[in-house]
């Protein structure tokens, strides 16, 4: 029985990346790059994404980025918490701080990330960046108005009706 | 000379981050969290921000997320390479993770991270996961179908109408 149940568990899953790579193989007859991704609640899929980034001149328009975006409207709220992603790709740095951020809760992917490193889609650059120090990485980055900026959060602080989260 | 280009440039930065700060303060005021960002290229601001992750139920919504996404549909095109982003705060790995997307030339930031983490946006928590091997992260993240997954960038590299980024 057991056996059984997982059985099944396995081909759920399976069948929701199969949904995944559908998408991401459609996204190329339509223009878009090879990328794909669901979001699934309670045996449901809540949300799908695909890259449009060249289709629709956006640079955050990834499988992942638009599928948690279309649950989230859906759900009407940012928290996933109890929901999973599914995607074609193993996700790029940016993606998955909206994976955290979103608090999605299991991660299953397809592809990993050296396989589209292998077609051109290499973000081992942007993992590595992000894990130096400011002053070391390829982009410039420089502190401004520090004293200033600060009025923000001790506006946050001190406002009645702020939605934290 | 010298000194007066360098400090009309200095103001120029400054006033650019004053319109960052300037956003972020607006956006408590209208619901929204106290971040906010502008893109700039050849002096003109060709892109605003700010964050709209509760008021949109969007978890992607960052200041620096929503000004990208704006200056890359005013230039049609998702390459900024020529652009810096003057963001309130420091980017998230979301964030940044899409300014190195975006290819953006430099970063200026008002608030420190840890300055952030102090009013309850804690973000180094996500620079840490990033950081860690698939099997040490606190989101369960499984590999599915490699072998099905994979046909999407065979697909993708015999397309020959595939626009590369």
């Amino acid at each position: 029985m057991f056996k059984f149940c997982f059985q099944m568990d396995t081909d759920l899953h399976s069948n929701y990346m199969r949904e995944a790579i559908r998408l991401a193989n459609n996204n190329i007859k339509n223009g878009g790059g090879p990328f794909g991704a669901i979001i699934v609640q309670d045996n449901e899929i809540i949300g799908r994404g695909v890259n449009r980034v060249t289709a629709n001149s956006d640079p955050t328009a990834h499988a992942e980025v638009n599928a948690i975006r279309e649950a989230a409207l859906h759900l009407k709220t940012f928290d996933l918490s109890n929901c999973s992603i599914y995607t074609s790709c193993e996700p790029c740095p940016m993606c998955l701080g909206a994976i955290y951020w979103a608090r999605i809760s299991t991660i299953y992917y397809g592809n990993a990330k050296k396989d589209a490193a292998q077609i051109g889609f290499d973000d081992q650059f942007i993992y590595d960046e992000i894990k130096k120090p400011l002053a070391a990485r390829k982009i410039p980055t420089q502190q401004l108005l520090k004293l200033e900026a600060i009025s923000t959060f001790s506006s946050w602080a001190a406002s009645d009706d702020k939605i934290e989260y």
